[in-house]
């Protein structure tokens, strides 16, 4: 009887690797494409490519905003190339806050572990703002693409795991963007309306030139 | 000064509530669509929407899987509807097992919060296994439509929140699949190998007919 | 040789109207839903619904910011509902300025019609700016979700057309979505590192409230 | 045992029919969208929902293309509204043709039943034209919103099943584009280089007016 | 006259190659993406990358499922590459059966081109059956993920043909999935409430160890 | 006060390039795939990537058309690359005509900068004709994959822009497509009922053989 089984078997599963694409876990030294990075040969693929550890531990909190985000996006967690899906983990001391920002490529679930966050996003059709406090257990979701932040709302250190629709959401930060780079800052003010000497300020706590 | 202003206020914002779909708060006395509910008219929508404390509590584990699942899906979690991302809770007492499952519509991560999982998936391209052990703060991916599980590796209570790629992820047990309904026994037995006598056992526990 | 004729046209024609959806002309009547408007029924569709002349004239530009934006999305332009595609006219009177403002839901190519225009956007991944000053017949490129901008560069009025990869792409303009609401002064500060003066100072030229 | 069986029988369905999505049967007395028909309710869908039959006789091929095209598309078969596919039927007499053609809407692929078909479709790219005598078991692809035919290459009837990857890939055959609406010859001549003698004549065949 | 039409050939065709994608034939050597493979170069694709015959010939069914399947997806029919389309032969001979199986990646319609089959699929919401028997001509679609399952129900030979929404569907066969690798009976039993000795018996018959 | 600034700066921004993908700049050394092309390293892009001038010309309209088709698809115009829009410039002489064409993969709109033009397409389900004169500041849609056609309807050369729901839309120009390339005669002559001189003398004009 074990002939006729090696048969369906090579029969039903003349599907080869290639044949399906399970997931296509990033090969960082291949080519990147709009959808993705190139797929790691599922020969040299191991369950340690769907698991990831570096969320274990809280990130640095001792900086100004008193807060560390942790991101598992497609370059540190290959499993999730191609997928659709990723995490990043959030530590806000007493005092923290995730400044404003966007994530251009994808929406956001943030689930609170421990402590109370204060969690907001804004409209952009009527420039509604939606923010909450929040306590252990809640959840949140942030549309695609709006400005939001997060503040610890209480007087113990906050975790939170967020997670995204897309395995590179990207994450662009207003105080960064603005204030980190060469943008001249007479092109800062004249599309934000901020006065020279905020900008300038802010400018040299951020690092910014120009 | 004020007139002006009021002005562009006007102009730029002449982007009505319609004409942008910042989100799509799902009314689920509307339509449903292929693309997920119709949505809530913007003036009725609240930050509540948006906030879900449903997963605050752990699920009822008193039960033969020694297990719950909580989902926030968008029929539950209005405010994710559209945007491609949703939640679970898992709650896994001393023993628990979250069955062998898939979700046909989205892939899956996976946060241990408390106690220790070990979870695995089941490659269709050649059936090979990737399972591994998880401790706190460990985050794993579960691709899309493919057969996995969750079992408590530990001697304590264990905790998790998955994500999902859409807002309805859908859940096919499979054994509520095989053995909760009324799809004749000798259907089951064709197209499973399993026993006769196996069959009709389960399906005696989980209610099955026919 | 007629009739053998009109056989195959009821043959070949039998795809009924919603067979196929060439179109999904915008009903602003019906259910919104997450992939777009209820579409029209096609007997009352007219080539009036792909047409729209409201960008024919340019938009009032006696403002403080001596520029103005037209849109003509699917709420306004209902032909494009569902063909992930519309437009918008810029105006910039000689010092005019669009002012740091994102597309939560596309990406956006300009093209100078007449004048100067200086444009650029600010990147996620590292803050890195890319700006250049585009003359009459140039076109640029901003992908989706980033911060970008737009300058009279010149000292003749600019006018340019926008298209974008939504029928919907969304419009935050970062000073209406921080200085316009009643986002508590506070929460601004801590977000975004501004000073409390100037935050004030911005809520009372834009109208904000908290 | 039957009472605990029963608790996660509620827990873990929890997930309600609203809460999945795995299909979304087409209500034609709903509203269309971009993605598709409004679904019926879970409770009244049965089956033959998903079951088609109308593909089971051939198409009448007395015609001038001695040929027939019966599609399956989801206004007639409602089970695959949502899914991204569809099928048809193809019936070719003896010297049957299936006129130039394009799905603006999907993809094809084609399975030679019975008879010989000879099959091709044309490049945009370099207006390379692909087309083969196609025998039974054959398959052929033409990509989507191509122009394509198929002739019956035989001298017996010719059979195949054609599938779509859209529920609602449209059907516009050039002829019936061309010359059976009310399109001025005047407009068709300067746009297609024909002369006015075969625009007439073809108008004459198939109904066109203008 | 001649000249100025080369003129516009030039012109209007200036749209090179790599300007349009009507199709993107796998290239089996280039690298894997999460959309698909590489395309090969333009210059060497020809028409029988879109033609495929190996679904002319029935496959072996000597064997124990007195079935056969026979894909023809990307990696065999390079042509479907990108274009969301595929196809598969299934043949029963008498008393045949393709076991209960998912596609992960994609909804799946059979048309019957002679025999019976009695196919059917499981609802992951409610976990209601929707099975029907298939007579010739019948077509049916299984929804992306779900359970399914075919068996000829007559006394001859059935032949069908099965066509995907993915070039690349995926094929999980349950009982591969359980029976045929390394996962470990303790844990099989764990999540799919099977009795040692039935797991042990079908890793026997299907080459399984651990 | 820098050192921490440093700190949140490094934590903050640990999201190398690689983690976000907020544009793919086409690398046309490098694999093309079924999302579009490579991406270029990010620190090789520059400014230039996201800016074209080849619309700024008028093409030459001296040919039988008497209009150009000027393309900026992500071939020519990189940063598009994996956006989902690009654009085209359209120059039409007195006289002058876009022929009958459609684009495969994508919709279209289009602006009238100056001149007059009378613009239209075909529906594919009831070949219903919509079309209209269209002046300066105009907006029109064309529906992806369908039968459209531009002809100046002034007295002055016009000009026009038009933007594409695709980086990669094609142009399958519909006598092109027929008249241009070694398509046997007599199979245009069966799939399309044109007279075989009526073929032969547009394959004379468009350069076809066969």
């Amino acid at each position: 009887m074990i002939l006729p089984i090696l048969l369906i078997f090579s029969l039903l599963s003349s599907t080869s690797n290639a044949a399906v694409q399970d997931f296509c876990v990033a090969d960082l030294t291949g080519p990147d494409t709009p959808s993705g990075f190139a797929c790691k040969k599922p020969a040299v693929v191991t369950v340690n490519d769907f698991v990831f550890s570096g969320l274990g531990a809280g990130g640095n909190t001792s900086n100004i905003i008193k807060a560390a985000v942790t991101p598992a996006f497609a370059d540190k967690f290959a499993g999730v190339n191609g997928l659709g899906i990723s995490m990043a983990r959030l530590d806000l001391a007493v005092g923290g806050v995730i400044p404003m920002h966007t994530h251009p490529g994808g929406s956001e679930v943030l689930v609170v572990i421990s402590g109370s966050i204060c969690a907001g996003f804004i409209s952009s059709s009527d420039n509604k703002v939606y923010f909450k406090s929040l306590k252990k257990g809640d959840i949140m979701v942030f549309p695609r693409g709006l400005l939001h932040f997060q503040i610890n709302a209480g007087g113990t250190p906050a975790l939170a795991f967020v997670s995204f629709s897309s395995e590179r959401p990207g994450l662009q930060i207003l105080d960064f963007a603005l204030f980190a780079n060469d943008l001249p800052s007479e092109i800062i003010e004249m599309t934000t309306f901020l006065d020279d000497a905020q900008v300038k300020k802010l400018k040299g706590v951020l690092g910014g030139t120009g």
